[in-house]
């Protein structure tokens, strides 16, 4: 299967180390670049409050089945976790979406870097994506820390 | 960029007339299987509730930008909803994770066809993709209804 970039995600972030681990720590604002010929797929895009974004790690390292992620030290499967080295590099993450202006959005809490190309964009509807009785899995109780050093 | 499946989704539906619309609406319990040689990536799965699956929408018609879906009949743009006639095929579900063994995982809210080719698996981490203050968009207020007949 062949994937095609949309669009083009602008974030204030060039290098990794500069990069907030998820959205909900990231006070970044960003802009979702859609290329011109799929703008009319925005139609009442701005009804919502939150997107997915859908896109591409472009910058990750090898695939590592296995490992430590930036919250601790133990090594977790990749999908049991958000890291990027995972096979079909595709990341997600939820932003608030601020404005529209044609095919530009601009979105809060971006957590991706600079000139990532864009897949996918789903819309976050309250009544499918707001799960009450879900868990933080093997997450919760885990302290927010910085990076470590050195770790991609 | 060349995607390929890292297993694939077994389910009751054979047909789109049998698939339910959305997750939270489906109680089908499908099975998820990971290929052998991704298994290792599923270390410590189990300790989360929900997961994410990514999956490629095989049987998919041609991509239209700005479409009715299933739930009214006023066009949406693709990107404001998760119609799977879209660029770059890729459909998300949040399954309720049930149990695994070893390569394979049951859950529950299953709304794909079977057969489907699986992308990646991501986990729901409560504190991340619980968005409280997000909204429903154009769909607030919808009343849910059967699939238009005739309709993909």
């Amino acid at each position: 299967m062949q994937i095609n970039p949309i669009g083009t995600i602008h974030s204030p972030f060039r290098a990794k180390e500069e990069c907030p681990v998820q959205p909900l720590y990231a006070s970044g604002i960003g802009r979702v670049e859609v290329f011109e010929q799929y703008a009319a797929g925005l139609k009442d895009i701005e009804t919502f409050t939150h997107v997915y974004l859908l896109y591409q790690f472009d910058r990750a390292g090898v695939v590592e089945l296995v490992r430590p992620t930036f919250l601790d030290d133990e090594p977790h499967g990749v999908f049991a976790s958000r890291h990027p080295c995972r096979p079909n590099g595709i990341g997600m993450s939820i932003v608030k979406l601020i404005s529209r202006d044609n095919n530009m959005l601009e979105v809060e809490g971006i957590d991706v870097l600079d000139q990532t190309p864009l897949i996918d964009i789903k819309p976050y509807i309250l009544r499918f994506d707001r799960i009450e009785d879900a868990s933080d899995g093997w997450l919760a109780n885990k302290e927010w820390r910085p990076k470590p050093e050195g770790r991609e």
